[in-house]
């Protein structure tokens, strides 16, 4: 059961982590302002890289800095020195331990740019490539499958940016997402039942946008990592553009749609696939319109506002994919063919 | 048959589209130059948001430019305005028509940005808020599904990382294009028989890396749009990071891996698919060891330059795709569900 106490123990892991790295992050924000940095690119795999997806909204809309998700083979295999000028280069990974991460750090080092690791483990190869570190302070994270990791990546993110910000009341509502976070694990018992029906699902589309781009993401790839269903993850404006033509009546979608700038595109997007297509929603949401239109309603409180909202929103979603894997027979603790630590080049 | 002919008809574009823009793109290089651009910004949907991707490898590591993959919604949702400082803000787009790809180059512009259209409408929305134009010169595609707009944004991309370069030879190697793609269609008879074995497929993973990682894409998104399979495109390095994890015995996986610095850790994958997984593999390549792999091995030229191998690649991946539509039962020239030009925000 180590997985499900690892989601449980999220509100109590992200309460420490603002309390115990407020100073550290407002330090590295310091130092970035003073850099004058004009971009940034980030390196990550995994859930590690929607925390990464998070960042390019979050940075985008609150603080104006361009975010180019980066391609780690230009460095570990192309080799051609990128012109990095005024770049901030961040990596970010819960071991630390992936060369090709290390490896986009250390060229960002070698061209003079400011670096930045984001980590569970600050003694990692990947820490030990940066100029600055933040700790994301998870506590060791023992299954396969990472849930707290991937909630402490986005807080960390949450509080740099505020940090750079210097908006002191985004400090406040910091201070709320523990207590959403634990209101949106309630519906564990719900989640559990819910799950049934798609026990013989093996394919579904997973929408967000925005902020919420990101949770699209992790949903579908616990989905795949845990319950091995095909769950792939799309934008409504992307979906659009070709991949709407494969759904047939009654296809899966899953969508994270709370109140916010982008809601009337999601809600837009949902209403066209409940009466042209006849899907079967599982909506996340505080919106009551988005959660009218699902066969499965998920809630997250309705006074979240939408940049924190991915530290909710991700919560259902992660209860999904681990009672969904119970109820297909697998095991949540050890999935078939990966590692807790993937190395790549 | 539009969408047939249209796929046949891509060498001879190639071949004009070379001759007859030639100067238009050095001029549009020099511009470039004369900015002092650090970094790319690149909005695209769909197809061309594929060929962003090749042009996010080429210009990274033939001409050291860092590129960023716009989120399109912080500009037509957010709306903060981004430091865009020392950015070339890039649109791609067959129509020119899509609201959110023009509203990036508006907002690039306001920020004081030079700004690129690659389209093949030049009298487009996206063309008009276009400081610099490149025609893709395609000709009218009539079909649904693009493929000769993909392959004439993919060289218009190739052409100006060349005049970027100002390396001669380059534009010697660009010459030779036409004729590999010619090679490349001469399977299409081997093809509308292979693709038998797929006539149940309802899933499929595509792999790619490198500069292929961008065909990868555009082989999943064909035979989503029009064989309505559900394609997952990957790069190995992020399907070990997780969704690995979800193949079954049999699982079939496409993987486009021709000859060069990418190859290794493609060929690596294949063997690790091959053995652990069991897995059903069709692989384009020039390489016979990877061919060697495949239950269906389709083949390029054999001395392709890697940087270039896209624009050969991709042509099996389209007739596989159109084959297997026409196998399935489905409509090649009418997918379901969507249209020629796609309007989001």
């Amino acid at each position: 059961m180590t997985l499900r106490s690892e989601i449980f123990e999220q509100p109590e892991r992200i309460e420490n982590l603002l309390a115990s790295q407020r100073r550290n992050v407002e330090q590295v924000a310091a130092a970035i302002r003073r850099r004058g940095v004009e971009y940034v690119l980030l390196a990550a795999r995994g859930t590690s890289d929607n925390a990464g997806r998070y960042a390019n909204y979050l940075l985008g809309a609150m603080n104006g800095l361009p975010l180019a998700l980066a391609a780690p083979s230009l460095f570990t295999y192309y080799k051609r020195p990128l012109y990095l000028k005024n770049a901030l280069v961040i990596g970010v990974s819960q071991s630390g331990a992936s060369p090709d991460i290390a490896a986009t750090l250390e060229e960002g080092r070698r061209r003079g740019c400011l670096t930045l690791a984001l980590t569970n483990d600050v003694r990692s190869p990947l820490a030990n490539a940066s100029e600055l570190v933040l700790d994301i302070h998870a506590g060791r994270e023992k299954a396969v499958a990472a849930t707290k990791t991937y909630t402490a990546e986005l807080m960390t993110i949450a509080m740099l940016s505020v940090a750079l910000s210097g908006v002191e009341k985004r400090w406040r509502e910091l201070g709320r997402v523990a207590n959403w976070m634990g209101s949106a694990l309630k519906q564990d018992d719900f989640i559990s039942q819910a799950v049934e029906r798609y026990r013989y699902a093996d394919r579904a589309i997973v929408l967000g946008r925005g902020f919420n781009y990101a949770t699209a993401f992790e949903w579908a790839l616990k989905l795949k990592e845990l319950a091995y269903v095909m769950a792939e993850p799309y934008s409504p404006a992307d979906f659009a553009h070709g991949p709407i033509a494969m759904l047939e009546s009654g296809f899966p979608v899953f969508a994270v749609a709370p109140k916010g700038k982008v809601f009337p595109s999601m809600q837009q997007m949902l209403l066209r696939l409940k009466k042209e297509q006849a899907a079967d929603l599982v909506v996340i949401s505080n919106d009551k319109r988005a959660l009218a239109l699902a066969q499965i309603p998920l809630m997250i409180t309705d006074d979240i506002p939408e940049w924190l909202s991915p530290l909710a929103s991700v919560l259902p979603a992660q209860l999904f994919a681990y009672h969904l894997t119970l109820a297909k027979g697998h095991n949540a603790e050890k999935p078939r063919a990966i590692h807790k630590i993937t190395r790549t080049n």
